[in-house]
Parts: structure tokens; sequence; C-alpha cells
């Protein structure tokens, strides 16, 4: 059984969860976390579903050998393909991102119409869900192939990635949405190049601020969350495969020290 | 969500599971089934308590993932390892073969002094489980480690095997036991052998029988017991590395025809 100084565990297919766990430091400090980085699989989108499924199911044992207490999918690909099949199987909870993003939005929203910076798959998610929600909500997607790229790269060549965003985004007025997700946990990392593009009347939603919350009445609910100030706490990193530039790009995302990283994790 | 057409989950480190098969070949007709043999990792006896744990994670996600609706653990040193750990994490219904194997041997005792072939490890679970439900019984262990290598070899050399089972069991009579449980699922092969030692006086328990009736109370209590008649149940095999005499010696023990069997299965 579970206690409360047990860490959340949280994995990504890279670096984009961190913007899940830069809100788990910020609403949940006293939280120890451990935090799965599936390199050697990066980037989910490109891979089939049943591969994906499969790379989910060990991760999620990782994380069960690592004592987790609750278990967050900080991926929405991985969310989209997994989740269902995942809380069919195991008894921990475990949270996506894409049904926090979406009522998120849905909150923003004024005029009911919807972007979401993604994939085809993720799209259609957040579709399903937004109409779950409220029926008259029209939903966009904006594909931005090269962007979770640009931040496993550390945002290391901003010219590149303004106009980049500037080429996947110069026509989003065409569809009059006040409201954009950001449909990858990537691309909070880049808010400003985005917002540049957009301009002030579109508001950006982050989805980690609703599935953090979401993650904080869970653990309530079951009196698992770690509100005991410790002298620290422990935040460790497993990596799959071979990244050498983790430790330097996760410590530029998250603004913080990145301490324990272990990397060549076989699952 | 499970259907009554989905397969019975069963996994062993190799070939002694087939004696919990056999048997559900026999009570459970109807039903199809998946068996996975950790050649891979064969004997679990050696391995690390941790490692153990691992291997019937990645096993029991596989049999998930092949749709399977209750899961055997059909080996003795896996349940007394991970049974516990695994009923924590998973959904699904899962058994192991300790706890049927002690109700039956402790129905079957007369004088309370009952026997386990196996491991000091097994044999402490069998104590435990044996105190649980009569606080009277006496419990002492024999180890036979090279039975479940004579099995995997499908009972090649039977002058060694009995001279073996002579060796290991000659003092048998000193403690007056008159139940002997076969604490591996491999050793039921060597009923012959053992019964040759033994005598008659002794009565022999083989934990398969009373493990697939709990099974078959579990499906029937969820709703999952295939009783239509089939044309024929679909029976298949999975190793992991390679048994190139799997086909040869599974026939042998099973004296049934062994068709679909996959090698070389990566977890």
């Amino acid at each position: 059984m579970n206690q409360k100084s047990d860490p959340i565990g949280i994995f990504d297919s890279g670096v984009g969860g961190l913007s899940v766990l830069r809100e788990i430091y910020k609403q949940l400090p006293y939280e120890n976390t451990v935090y799965f980085a599936d390199h050697m699989h990066f980037p989910y989108s490109e891979k089939p579903a049943e591969l994906i499924k499969e790379y989910v199911l060990d991760i999620i044992n990782f994380l069960i050998n690592n004592k987790t207490k609750i278990i967050i999918i900080a991926c929405n690909v991985a969310t989209s393909i997994a989740l269902k099949n995942t809380r069919n199987i195991y008894k921990i909870p475990i949270i996506g991102v894409i049904e926090p993003g979406a009522k998120s939005a849905v909150k923003v929203t004024k005029n009911k119409s919807i972007g979401v910076l993604g994939g085809k798959k993720v799209e259609e998610v957040y579709r399903k869900v937004h109409k779950s929600l409220d029926s008259d909500i029209k939903t966009f997607g904006y594909p931005c192939p090269d962007f979770a790229k640009f931040v496993e790269q550390g945002l290391s060549d901003p010219k590149e990635i303004q106009e980049t965003a500037y080429s996947y985004l110069k026509n989003i007025k065409e569809k009059d949405i006040d409201t954009l997700i950001f449909g990858c946990t990537h691309y909070p990392f880049l808010k400003d190049f985005v917002k540049e593009v957009v301009g002030p009347n579109i508001k950006l939603v982050d989805p980690s601020q609703e599935t953090v919350e979401s993650a904080r009445e869970i653990l309530k609910k079951h009196g698992l969350l770690n509100e005991k100030i410790q002298k620290e706490a422990a935040h460790i990193f497993f990596i799959s495969g071979n990244k050498p530039d983790f430790k330097f790009v996760a410590e530029k995302l998250l603004n913080e020290k990145v301490d324990k990283v272990v990397q060549n994790i076989q699952l």
C-alpha cells in the first residue's frame, strides 16, 4: 500500500512532460517525483498505436516498481492511445492530460471555437471530449510537426523556432478561434514564440495546470497528498536510451537544478 | 472488458505449469488458453526476488495484451514472491498455486503432518498458509533441486530420475508425514518416481486440481466461464528465449497435440 511520501510518477516520450512536472513543483512543492523520459522511442507520434500501448505498460510497471502513488501520462499521444486501456488494467490512479486540457479550454472560450496545436489523432480526441462537455464547441487542429524537436534540442535556435511557428500558424485567424490548447506537453515551452504569432486575443491553454489540480484532488481523496514539509522533495529522472544533454535541457526548461538523472534504463 | 471466449492466461518459468494446463484441459475443456514459458529465465529458484517480480509483471502485461480474462501463476516460486504484489497492481483476477495446494493438503492430512517437495522459500510460504488454515499443522520441507530439470528434459533418463528421487526422499518416513505436496508445478510429472520411493501410505497432493477449481469459481462469479461447446478450444504457447524441444516435451507431458508454439518472445 502506498504512503504519502511515495513519489508521483510522470512520463513522456521526452522532455515535454517537464511542463507538467514544472506545474507539480509549483502546485505540490512537497511531493517527491519520478520522471521517465522514453527517449529511446521519441517521438511517439510516428509510432503505431499497438507499440505505444506496450511502451506505456512497460513504463507504468517501472513506475509502480518505484513505488509511485499516482501516475500522470504527461503526453497527449500516449493519453489518446493508452489511457483507457491502462485504467482497465491497473488499480493505481492514472491520469492523462487531454481531459484536463479540454476542461480548461471549455472554461476559457467565449465564442466556443477552440484550436488545438497537435496532430490529427490528438485533435480528434480533443474534439470528442469538447463535444462531451459542450456540444456547441467547434475544434480546429493545427499540426506543428517540428515543435517537439525544438524543445528536445533545448530551444537552441530561437530564430528558426520563430520562423517555423510563423509558417505553421500564420493562417490561424481564419477560423476565429479565441482559445488555443497546447496539444503536446512540449509546446508550453514555446509559449512566447506562439504568442508572438497568434497575438494577444487568443488565449493559450496549457493542460498541465488542470492536470496537476486533478492529481491533487485524487491524492487528497485517497489520503495520499503530501502536505508535510520535508527538508527537500526528491526528484529523480530516468531515461530510456541515452540523451546526453538531458540534464542541460531539463534545467533550462524547468529553470531548476536537476541532480538525479539515470540514463540507459532498459524496460 | 473481457468476454467468455477470451483465453485463460497461465505461466511458469518452464514446462512445469503444464501440470496446471493439463488440469484446465480436464476440468474446463471449452476454455481457450495462452501459456507462457519464461524459458529465458529458467529456473526462477536461483534468481533474486526483485528480478522475479519484474519478470512476472512483464509476463502479466504480455498476457493481458493477449486478452486473457484471468491469470494463473503456475509456479510456486513466482507465487510465493509475486502473487501479493501483482494483486495490488492489477484489476484482472490473478491466482497462484500455493493457497490451493495448501488447502488440498490440509483437507487430505489425517495426522496433521505435511511434507512439501520444494525449496526453502516455498516451504516457508506453505507453512504459513497451513498455520492460517489449521494452527496444529506441522510442515516439513524436502528440497529436490534437480527434479525440474528432469521434467524440462522430457523425462529422458528414467533411471537417473529414479535414483535421484531415492537420494532426495529416502529419509522421508522419519517425520511420519501422511501427505506430500508437489511444491513445484514440474513435480506432478514425476509422480510415479516419487510414489515408488515414498510408498502407498503418503498421499501425494498436486495443487493444480484445486487451483483450477478456484479459477472456475472466479470465472463463474464474473460471468466469464466458457461453457459453450466450440469446434475446438484454442491453445497457444509462447516461449521467451528458445527451447527447440518445447513442442516435443510439452506433447509428452500433456499427452496432447501442441500446435501453436511461438518461440523467442521478447518482453
